[in-house]
């Protein structure tokens, strides 16, 4: 159980679909808007069934009202104890957490919890395609990093530091803007898919 | 949005670890907590990862108290419209729901929404392995069926009837009962991957 701030705001747009005209950076939509966007179009589109995990709650006290559905008085934010997205693609199993920064140079690795990083662990044990989406608002840019590229520098760095933004460059992936979908990370993950070992295992 | 009576217990057994000691049936535990406890026993020992996903909650109203978390006062529950449980074992996108009857001849078909339906077969288009498990508490005998073999029963019957017993049996294949892991499916998938090219797709 932990004081979950971040938990708020994604909850209150994942539940509270005008949250998405709020503004910020040059889009008019959230990053996380923007995600949901994409797996939606992905998902009509028979191209991948992708989707948000809930936010997880703990929840103490329910009331039921006569009449009137349950209504939930007490509760409180946990903290996730895996990533946020997950889903199938062409029978492969992918798993990515989606973070922003507004800083112009580095990615503070706080934004990522331990829980979170042995999950990653866990999946590419598993064969699993595990990546992270790193947004810079600020310099509207957005990249794909592999797992097994984030886990052993995370890891070295204790959680303590930053990710520099050549590192991202050098070994991530950068996703092109489009309209629709607006962050077409899968295209990356084919392309990944079909030349990287390590993304992958080859024994599939 | 919806009265969710289910999703209380549930939630509650999701966020009480004290609930497991909860008594029906004649094994002491509830059949979800069995399935989590199946769920650690794998990922703790590198089997599969196979996560339930929280409930999800509508939040309205959250009280920031100085010095203190974030308290929810006021949220409901929303209807899933997705299965409970998914992961990844040897590569390979694994998607479940888990259901319970008191019935000893027929599991009714109320216990799925048209929403999970839809999702499954969402899943199998994408090569996913979607399946449900089916246990009967008076019985206490527990069966995994494939959902496509659910999924045309379900259409055919449109929501209303029920999975006869002899139909379970005939089409899934029975979970034997063991101490730990309790509801070992895995064993399952591994036998129904290697012989039913309707379970999963052939072309991986």
């Amino acid at each position: 159980m932990v004081n979950y701030p971040g938990g708020i705001a994604s909850a209150r747009k994942q539940n509270n679909q005008q949250d998405k005209t709020v503004k910020f950076g040059k889009r008019g939509m959230t990053f996380e808007a923007e995600i949901n966007a994409t797996n939606a179009y992905y998902l009509t589109h028979g191209l991948a069934v992708i989707h948000k995990k809930p936010t997880p709650i703990q929840i103490v006290k329910v009331d039921y009202p006569k009449r009137s559905r349950a209504k939930i008085t007490e509760a409180y934010f946990r903290q996730a104890s895996t990533t946020d997205y997950s889903g199938v693609y062409q029978g492969y199993y992918i798993d990515f957490e989606a973070k922003e920064t507004q800083n112009k140079t580095r990615f503070p690795l706080k934004n990522f919890h331990d829980h979170q990083i042995e999950h990653m662990e866990n999946v590419l044990n598993q064969n699993g395609i595990a990546f992270v989406l790193l947004h810079f608002t600020v310099l509207s840019r957005t990249f794909l990093l592999k797992a097994s590229d984030l886990i052993p520098f995370y890891k070295e760095h204790k959680g303590q530091k930053s990710l520099p933004l050549a590192f991202i460059e050098d070994k991530g992936a950068e996703i092109s803007k489009q309209l629709l979908p607006s962050i077409p990370y899968l295209e990356l993950i084919h392309k990944l898919l079909g030349g990287d070992s390590h993304f992958k295992s080859t024994t599939k």
